[in-house]
């Protein structure tokens, strides 16, 4: 039998002992007085991947004790109605936060979307006024993803001041903020290193890595070679590829060759059911921070 | 005799040719009608070091046919009034650009008088919008020393794509920007690693360097044991060190023992006259993107 003593980083039962904690907090809220905090979502068109994350969203706030409302429109819409939608959640005093799900059809510019959202309803940290904070180190509402993973590694206590983290791929909304995330004293105080498609010696510098994130959405990636003996390798990649096999005609893959990999880590998260539900449970918990002014007043 | 075959990249000179650059542009805008750029500078106080850079600020101003304006106050100003001055420069159109020459007195939030600055004139670079749409990839101003610093690079051709970045420090106006510039496909596109007081093996990993990078403000931390044999290497340190010998009783000691790592050095700026003026040269350009409205209307 092949030796196997790592620690699986369960995503899906830690998410599901937040979203407890929260819906005890938001009883307590109710009882005192306070109205259930409110997360709203919007939802262009019908893509797949999209429908399942709203889905998931909305019922994580069913969880929570949240109140949800979902806004769907068509492809059709044009940018200046959708900007329209979000001026008028801005404006909705019954609305904590709310979320434009992403990706948006080729004829919206999302970064002009996401602008357009009031920063102190940015639940998903994407404005560039709580990205500009964070990376100052200031309160603010953090990217759901990067602060999945690091309250997944907290919670399983793997240290991470001192240790050095290597993160692959430089996305906006998970290789850049989990940089500047690590590296704050404040949060992960570690040596972070960046690589990407242009590094070389790649295998290299994650053989360097105590804790390895595999951010770069293709299947497979890090292979058992890229990884030191005994090191924590978090997976974020969930690629869609087609298994016929499957009733749903895919399966999820991640950006690591888990059955390989997973023998030589002392920990590493499973795809689906690691960074995903973390994901989801932080959104939950950046709108109770919006409804109780946690960062901004 | 030593071996001596590393390049001084030459901030002193890159700086005057930038200068002289910008100086011709300012003329050309003149003659077509447009108005002269326009720095605006509080001061508060009579730091030397303040001084100093806001004096140097004004001369670069002048060799850049610029208009400038300093404005001085006592330490007493009140933090409500230091506010209002600011809100004065958001409005005054005559002004395109202005800063508030740091460090404050301690009765005065540093980020509430950042915040408080219209990100289209913080031509510092330090608003958080500012901070988060370079985080994002999106046209901002830059703050100055980490702009300077690629400059400085490619005006003497030392490519950074593919190459390992070391960073020493990670100030959120050296350390964080500049790995941020340096990870991005758009600037930099460098595989980096950012290192600092928690970091261990930390000789190691700057031996690791391609391109070596001390914003720690310790004099003269970085030794030749810590750079790797045809490194380049970049010293962003100015401590003021007693020195009686000295006219004005201190000199300006880099993070880097000069005469020790130039030998092993490709390239290494020098302290003075590096990283320093290329960070006036910058904030220059930035002043000139403000007039042009380059980077917002």
């Amino acid at each position: 039998m092949e030796k196997q003593d790592y620690v699986l980083l369960d995503g899906k039962k830690t998410a599901a002992d937040i979203r407890a904690e929260i819906a005890l907090e938001v009883e307590r809220m109710v009882e005192t007085g306070k109205k259930r905090p409110h997360l709203a979502a919007i939802l262009v068109g019908h893509d797949g991947g999209s429908e399942t994350y709203v889905n998931n969203k909305v019922k994580a706030c069913e969880a929570c004790g949240f109140r949800s409302t979902l806004l769907r429109f068509e492809t059709n819409i044009t940018e200046a109605e959708l900007l329209d939608e979000v001026r008028k959640l801005n404006e909705d005093k019954e609305v904590d936060g709310f979320i434009v799900q992403l990706p948006l059809p080729h004829h919206i510019s999302e970064q002009k979307v996401i602008e357009a959202i009031d920063y102190r309803k940015d639940v998903d940290g994407f404005h560039p006024i709580n990205v500009g904070r964070l990376a100052a180190g200031l309160p603010c509402f953090v990217s759901a993803t990067p602060k999945g993973i690091l309250e997944l590694l907290r919670r399983y206590d793997v240290r991470t001041r001192s240790k050095h983290v290597v993160i692959l791929g430089r996305s906006n909304i998970v290789g850049k903020p989990l940089a500047s995330l690590m590296m704050q004293r404040s949060y992960g105080d570690a040596t972070v290193t960046v690589c990407h498609s242009h590094t070389v010696n790649l295998a290299e510098e994650c053989r360097r890595a105590d804790i390895l994130v595999a951010a770069i959405g293709q299947p497979e990636f890090v292979k058992a070679d890229m990884v030191r003996e005994g090191a924590t390798v978090v997976d974020v990649g969930t690629t869609r590829v087609p298994d016929p096999s499957r009733p749903r005609g895919f399966r999820l893959s991640g950006d690591v060759m888990f059955d390989e990999v997973a023998p030589k880590c002392s920990y590493i998260t499973p795809v689906p059911g690691g960074v995903g539900p973390m994901t989801i449970a932080m959104l939950m918990q950046n709108t109770l921070a919006a409804a109780r002014n946690e960062y901004y007043t």
